[in-house]
């Protein structure tokens, strides 16, 4: 039988953006996908493709976690997609995968690469937030490093985001007292209204630039008393208003610092000197990555399906239609336009 | 029998000083301590007198791990002395004792806020150093904070001081390459000559203050290759020049931010971002304190008693002789005037 061929549809990372990422570092490309299936090999159609702030990480000149992400190739992402064709016994026409296929309708890969998802045991666009990636960074960036204690205080950065969602979550089960920042009054009634934090911090309400550390400083102080863990997703300013507010043996997780992703990890800006404070408070400092965990998937699964099944935790997600959106909707993230995970249904 | 008092003379602390603490922060008071005794009262007469970093911290307006100082007392220190005239049962005229009886000759105070010394188990100076405070610091601060494992690379900060020259052999002893940073060709010499390490890098010896952190990074890069534990007993520009060069998994002790100690802890000053790195590394902070490793005394003497009395460990000692000389003696400390363990003989 003569293997059917796949008009493809592609996104080419092309130009290195020197501040906020846009469709300009974008080319889109339609191409043809050769259907010929070598042993084990796969053709998967892409039904969500994520866009994560890692990625603009990896759009730096200098090395940060990897090399940088190349030019000329299709932007590298997670995706969940159904099998189109299989030369592999472990999955048939029609199954729904979890892959590394990047921004593309169609890709051809190894069936080694991919996952298998079960769509009655969770929505499989799960599989790119509370059951993949941010829920594992969420969960082990908490748990782990951050030890929560029943009665501490978390406040977490970034606290309606894919990640942050998750950990205040995480955190009120764990017995703590948690308040989230975010940007916006709309995000801060989500994240008592809906998630049932104890607090909200709208970082946007201070708009004097000079005070803002200060004045965010004051209101997390007023709202938390100090801090016993502070789970980082953003960095800058707010980091630097939180960091004096720790408490003796506090804990900081740094799981991303967002606000400094529009070129700031090439050349970062000045802010004040804060490491007395990891002395006086004897507290410590851990970057986490979700590479770190990925060996612990089960572990994670374990616990946090069943909450999933029985919709014991909120798993909000922000879909964005369109192939075409994919470069648009990576900048969502940096503007903050995203509740929970935000993905891209193709 | 009626008691003899004694004359005595006091530094006391009148003055907080803005930047450099000196002899004008003091004034020296002679008065006479009344030689009655209440039961299990001790009077002790000072012998070697400690300076120490961390009463420079103490002089802060705000509360840094401590609340400030108080003026108009007495500068509280550890003190090596010997007993004049005891109420208690456990100590008799002559014994040597370590105390926290501050800036004077003499001092009257419980028999439990001393501990009895053994001059014949190690030189009793050494309660002020290597067996004392600082020796815990270093011992616990790396073992515990730094977890150091053979074949890892160990930058220490400070490495001619107190604490800085003990962990930098500690190092040595649990098999890391050591690469010491101090200041000045001599110290640098010492280091290498007289410590063994492996390493020496003189910050001093980079003159434009513009291009210092890159000029010392680079230079730090040249005899590493890349850091995993560093020990940190200064901060400042130093720090900013050794975080960007932490490999995967580092382990950062802050112990001490003395390059901050003029003031700035309660006006910092603008430093690079760095925050990215220990995202990137997977990299940890930990902040330490001598006084959260009071009560594991023992676990410390028991290694490295053993090593002062072989003479396999370098304790170095500076003594300045005089009484009158304590602040500017402790002065001497933030010019880095002291190879080891800084005394005031008296």
């Amino acid at each position: 039988m003569p293997s059917k061929n796949f008009e493809n549809r592609q996104w080419f990372y092309v130009k290195r953006p020197a501040a906020r990422v846009g469709p300009e570092h974008y080319e889109l490309r339609e191409t043809t996908l050769n259907g010929e299936l070598s042993a084990n090999e796969v053709i998967v159609r892409a039904r969500y493709i994520s866009v994560d702030p890692y990625m603009r990480i990896q759009q730096h000149e200098r090395n940060t976690y990897d090399v940088p992400h190349p030019l000329g190739i299709v932007q590298r992402a997670g995706t969940v997609g159904q099998v189109m064709a299989s030369a592999s016994e472990r999955f048939r026409e029609g199954d729904w995968v979890l892959g590394y296929n990047g921004w593309q309708l169609f890709d051809k890969c190894h069936a080694n690469d991919l996952q298998k998802l079960d769509p009655d045991a969770a929505p499989v666009s799960t599989a790119l937030g509370v059951l993949g990636m941010p829920g594992r960074t969420a969960w082990f960036g908490l748990m782990e490093a951050g030890r929560p204690r029943p009665g501490d205080t978390l406040v977490v950065s970034g606290a309606a985001g894919a990640v942050g969602s998750l950990v205040a979550q995480f955190g009120k089960r764990a017995g703590c007292r948690v308040v989230g920042i975010a940007g916006g009054a709309a995000k801060c009634r989500y994240l008592i209204d809906t998630l049932g934090l104890d607090g909200a911090v709208d970082y946007r309400a201070f708009s004097d630039t000079q005070t803002l550390a200060e004045d965010l400083a004051n209101e997390i102080q007023r709202q938390t008393g100090g801090v016993d863990v502070y789970f980082d997703n953003v960095g800058g300013v707010i980091t630097d208003a939180v960091i004096p507010l720790i408490k003796l043996r506090a804990r900081i997780i740094i799981c991303g610092t967002i606000s400094q992703y529009d070129g700031g990890l090439d050349h970062p800006d000045l802010a004040p000197r804060f490491l007395q404070h990891m002395l006086f408070k004897r507290a410590s400092i851990q970057g986490i990555l979700a590479r770190d965990f990925t060996q612990r998937m089960d572990e994670m699964r374990a616990v946090v399906e069943p909450w999933v099944k029985a919709k014991e935790i909120v798993f909000e997600e922000t879909f964005v239609d369109g192939f075409e959106q994919l470069p648009e909707a990576l900048n969502m993230l940096f503007e903050g336009r995203n509740l929970g995970k935000l993905l891209v249904r193709v």
